[in-house]
């Protein structure tokens, strides 16, 4: 295709000179004149019932200005699926129970951080403790204490997929497998703990600075629990350190630190500290996988009955959208005619799982991508190629979701077998050493409405000036992935503008237009872009008049918008500056600015999402025999994100990706006791640093996504997700271990190996 | 006529609470992380050349970490009448020359606001001194030294006005008076001094946070004398303590603190303190006024020859319009054929002199009443009764201004004739006692665009959402005026719906619609107040559809919006609230959200303005003739400024009239001495305090301007014109002194009255 040469280009972050120089503000920088400081009192227990709660010590205290329990509150429960009323079972501080060591239970804000955290000890709580359940499987046995009354089971949602007579297709399948495979929960582990800063406002109204991925989200829920019309509160962002999908929630510091300013009069600042982060926070969700599956005999996949517990800890959270998504990651990526999805989200006593990078994907591909592995290893068929056997191809449908509109996956299928010198170090079989290969499909944003949003799912504001400048405002939210810049190229590409005339205005809900739903899903790029393209589109149609009235051109003729200047395309010695074609635009409007909104809604795309990328990657791996240390030497990717907007993002995306998976597949778990987490510093939870990192092979297979901005899809999500079967696959081949359990610590491969007992 | 309820409705200030609390943020409340403080450097003469400036010794200062003299900058002249480039004549900081004690020649940004005081003493300054000048007799005296050398005689601007054959007019008269009137300085006294903190944004850009009442005028000359696009510029307003006209142009603060920001990556900050604000800072022009009158025996007026020097101070500032308009001034209230203006902007060597209050009214107005009463002395009229035979009426025509639209003006005189009981105590004669009457038009917003903005005078943007909510955002601009509330009365008013549901966004020039003047020439309530209800009615105009397809109704039907409820006018039944009518709209709209920009800009209503206020006032006033002590018992005012939007606020623009032209008339100067201020504390600076109020008795007079919101007109500054001639007035009836120059202070009036020497 033909791009303006913005796009494509590897442009550096806008933003990324005040983040490296330390200049960039994120919510705990800001200091309100007069500001509270707010701490959480938290449950000690996993399980329990509230007898008695006194405050009048803590509220007695000097510096305290406020002291807040459940009771105090107006108690309205709360969730980001308000399509599905029953499934909001979350309160900003608890009424009755506890049901997580760390839920909330008080909040206090004071003249001093100190003082508030002094002002906690004062706080007496009396508890019933109840039995407490740390699993799925205890959970769901025949008499277990339930969690929440209304969740029978202790199941708190299902999803069922079923299409194709499975029976059929199994009785036809020449190799069955049948597995269990086990995943964990890690950390989203962003660099910048939660932090925010409610300010009151004039008239009952409520300012929320917040480092959060959903403002709008946030916005209406805090809303909704403060009993207040939703545009009574306004959110703004400021820089976000990171979000991975732990900060896509209303969160109980959100609605205390709203609900005491609105009290007191006064700013109250709540700030999060790494431990609270570690022991309490979102994770990724465990998953009990139960998965068969039927080949024939030449590698065709013909049936899959996939059946996944997610532990979901102690609320809904996020957890239905990965039930659903769990399902939906189950059939993608490969053409079988019967599959039959069984999810079901369970509630546990720990801290609540979440959405995280990948939702419901990673723990769905290391099942799904780990027992391709074994069938191509009982048939033997090349693990490469029994993908390209199965894989799909543009235009292939995934039954009841969509029809696929670009798929490059053969073609990363291809690429990654070349790059990665596959076939030639299979053959030399190196001892200790093993090539394993995971792939992946995502979503670009989600079409199914379970926020239940009665606006567009994207909107922009786009603004320009006759100083040749223009400005973009949208509630899209760039929380680390690069997003501000990206949404800058593709409005510069439109009106063939220099990226640097662009102001983007971060988003404040008041400011920037309705609606956006947020960072999630890697919805921003693709939704967010097409609201700017339509936004950028009617700008054009108020300039366009301009040279033909000015150049006195026949109507069939066009204009082209490009570097900073408009002109003819057949004749483009007629010409104007992009500048003075506004100038003349505004004089011909009388005063009238130029300005357009452009909104994006998936229509017409399915229940899931309107495009969805693919990829394959390879990881080199050594294997320690006497230690068990797993070392990947080197990783190997190739990638369909349609058209790349920005290949320098794209390519720190896979970077990031890399590490979380690195650390998803061999260190990172939560080592946890009665419901406490014990490793809650960055010291005990064993992330992958810099030095850590394999060197990596990128390979771009572009695409053209007809429903993308300029032809882009998603890139910073899909890429977390191959990373934990290929290695897990790499060490199969090195060991002759197939864990089917993560994470791959050094004793459990031993264990596997034989080697420990 | 019929007006929604809220209209007329005296509803206290919205942000009144966050103002007597403490709790409003204005910008020197802001902290932005790393934030530096910033200092001036001002010239200590009032006129020379600088030969030599050595930054030097404040560079090495430990903690400062900018310096900058006018050479490092780009040196770009700037002033607010845009449209006659060669009155732009000030630079942000003096490059040669130094043209009063004060003018700006260094700035300093350091950690600390200490540090950078310390560093103003290090900075060594040469300067060749030149003689000064104080007074515009000097300044227009043959030979006197050129203060700016483009301006010959030391006159920047001259206007003239002429119609009508003023020598055979005054050939008509039965009398003529020849008369000098002189009036004096002084400061707008706002309570908050001026703050400015810039904080650099990414890509050269600026954000400014500044007290000001022309967030946009900043914006566009900031970005010119910056050397940069408009739109790199962003202004947001906090609260602002009080303006009066000092605070509507470019300062060298603003300059400043954004040039520093943008050369360090730091936010800077200026705070002026109250020394400064006294002794350098904006005042009323001081005039020396010529008026010739003639007027028929039976009291009609036929002719004026009105001759004006402003003192302009050492810049043009705002002195161009201040001379536009006082000649429009002298031939507003009163029919008369022929008259001639001869106005000229003199500069001398003190601080500049620009807008305040009246804007060149007060002045014009001291000469023109008082002239009045003196003619009705010699002619034998009453005072209120030589005003109703020369009273303008609805249906007159200013010459070459405007025809008037409404005017109360009779009724005002035949008002406070009545509430102050004029006829009997006129009669009765108290000794030492006297009832002087003063009356007053003005202007409802300038129209003649030396600005030369192209973009509509006020713009609006309101968003409606089914929460029953409404936004308004606005870069209109409330200063301590009220026009914040006024603004939501008026969409209130046309929306139906409780004010309490209106959000407002402050002003910001990136996130509020392009474009407003500001707050100045009384008019935002006009302006402003038509560009919402311009919005209000795009909104209604989305949402009627939804009660003609709900209720199936003839297209013949008309809907109203009142009580928070839409309705059918002919049917009330047929009626839903406004959120479920906003809810059906937005879905009909299949998620557009309801938003609306609006307009205003007054078109065919000639040069000055779209709509004229007019008022009426008698002081009872009382003089000690020992000690030469006025006092003013009490104020009586009859005012027409068409419907009062709010009447309390209206009464609080009265009583804050009063105030300030109390001390206008009796005891506020500057005393200086070779152009160095020597009363710079509010110890020293005489304003009355409450204690120094007369009671007040108020009557309105309510005339429906047809260009107003809901029949409203100005009421900001008019109110602000005829006290100093009332109380001049009274001082005559008790004493016999006609006093044609201001103040009136003890030793004047005893000098006056024969008593001192």
């Amino acid at each position: 295709m033909n791009h303006p040469s913005i796009i494509g280009a590897s442009i550096p972050r806008l933003d990324g000179r005040a983040k490296v120089t330390g200049r960039a503000i994120y919510t705990d920088d800001i200091k309100a004149p007069g500001m509270l400081f707010g701490a959480l009192l938290r449950s000690p227990i996993p399980h329990g019932r509230i007898k008695r709660i006194d405050v009048s010590k803590a509220r007695a205290l000097a510096g305290v200005k406020d002291v807040i329990v459940g009771a105090d509150t107006p108690q309205i429960k709360y969730g980001n699926w308000r399509l599905v009323p029953a499934s909001q079972d979350e309160l900003p501080l608890a009424v009755d129970k506890v049901r997580f060591v760390g839920d909330e239970v008080a909040a206090v804000a004071a003249v001093s951080s100190d003082i508030a955290q002094r002002a906690l000890e004062l706080i007496e709580v009396e508890y019933e403790e109840l039995p407490a359940i740390y699993s799925v499987e205890e959970a769901t046995a025949e008499g277990a204490p339930l969690i929440h009354e209304e969740s029978q089971g202790n199941v708190s949602l299902v999803r069922k997929i079923e299409y194709g007579d499975l029976e059929e297709w199994f009785a036809k399948a020449d190799l069955i497998l049948e597995d269990e495979f086990k995943v964990h929960a890690v950390s989203h582990a962003y660099l910048e703990p939660c932090s925010s800063l409610a300010v009151p406002d004039e008239g009952g109204r409520v300012t929320l600075y917040t480092s959060t991925q959903t403002p709008y989200i946030v916005q209406c829920l805090l809303a909704h629990t403060l009993g207040i019309p939703e545009n009574y509160v306004r959110v703004m962002k400021t820089q976000v350190g990171g979000g991975f999908g732990g900060k896509m929630e209303l969160r109980p510091w959100e609605f205390s630190a709203s609900f005491m300013a609105l009290r007191t009069g006064l700013p109250v600042k709540f700030t999060l500290n790494r431990a609270e982060e570690l022991s309490y926070g979102r994770r990724r969700h465990p998953m009990s996988i139960y998965s068969k599956v039927g080949f024939s005999k030449d590698g065709k996949l013909l049936a899959k009955d996939f059946q996944v517990m997610l532990d979901g800890g102690a609320y809904n959270a996020m957890g239905p959208t990965a039930t659903f998504l769990c399902g939906t990651f189950g059939n993608m990526l490969y053409n079988f005619p019967a599959y039959r999805y069984y999810g079901r989200h369970v509630y546990t006593n720990k801290p609540p799982a979440s959405a995280m990078r990948g939702f419901g994907a990673p723990q769905a591909a290391f099942a799904n991508e780990t027992q391709l592995n074994l069938a191509a290893e009982k048939l033997g068929i090349d693990p490469i190629e029994i993908r390209l056997i199965n894989a799909m191809q543009t235009g292939d449908v995934i039954p009841d979701v969509a029809t696929v509109s670009s798929c490059g996956f053969k073609e990363c299928l291809e690429k990654v077998r070349e790059i990665s010198g596959w076939d030639a170090k299979r053959q030399a079989k190196t001892p200790n050493k093993g090539l394993g290969v995971g792939c992946f499909s995502f979503i670009s944003g989600g079409v199914f409405n379970w926020f239940d949003t009665k606006y567009n799912f994207s909107a922009a504001e786009v603004k320009v000036f006759d100083d040749g400048t223009a400005q973009l405002a949208s509630m899209a939210c760039d929380i680390g992935q690069g997003t501000d810049t990206v949404l800058r190229q593709i409005l510069a590409a439109e009106l063939g503008i220099s990226i640097e005339k662009i102001r983007l205005i971060a988003m404040d809900t008041a400011a920037t237009p309705k609606a956006d739903l947020g960072s999630w899903g890697s919805r921003v790029t693709l939704m967010n872009g097409n609201a700017v393209i339509q936004a950028a589109r009617k700008i054009k149609d108020m300039l366009v008049p301009v040279l033909f009235s000015q150049f006195d051109l026949n109507q069939i003729h066009d204009v082209a918008f490009e570097g900073d200047e408009v002109f003819v395309k057949a004749n483009p010695k007629k010409r104007m500056s992009f500048a003075e074609c506004v100038y003349k635009a505004l004089r011909g409007r009388r005063g009238e600015p130029l300005s357009a909104y452009g909104y994006y809604t998936p229509r017409d795309k399915g229940l899931v999402s309107p495009a969805f990328s693919f990829g394959a990657q390879v990881a080199e791996v050594s294997v320690d025999e006497d230690t068990g240390l797993v070392t990947v030497d080197q990783m190997y990717t190739a990638h369909d994100c349609g058209v790349a907007i920005n290949k320098m993002a794209v390519e720190g995306q896979l970077e990031g990706a890399i590490q979380m998976g690195l650390g998803y597949t061999l260190s990172e778990q939560f080592v946890m006791r009665e419901g406490h987490t014990l490793n809650n510093t960055f010291l005990d939870y064993k992330m992958p640093t810099a030095e850590d990192m394999p060197p990596s092979v990128y390979a771009e297979v572009e695409t053209y996504e007809p429903e993308g901005p300029f032809g882009a899809k998603e890139a910073g999500e899909g890429l977390a997700i191959p990373t934990a079967p290929a290695i897990a696959h790499g060490v199969f081949e090195a060991t002759g271990f197939r864990c089917r359990k993560l994470p791959i610590t050094p004793e459990r491969l031993l264990r596997g190996m034989g080697k420990l007992r």
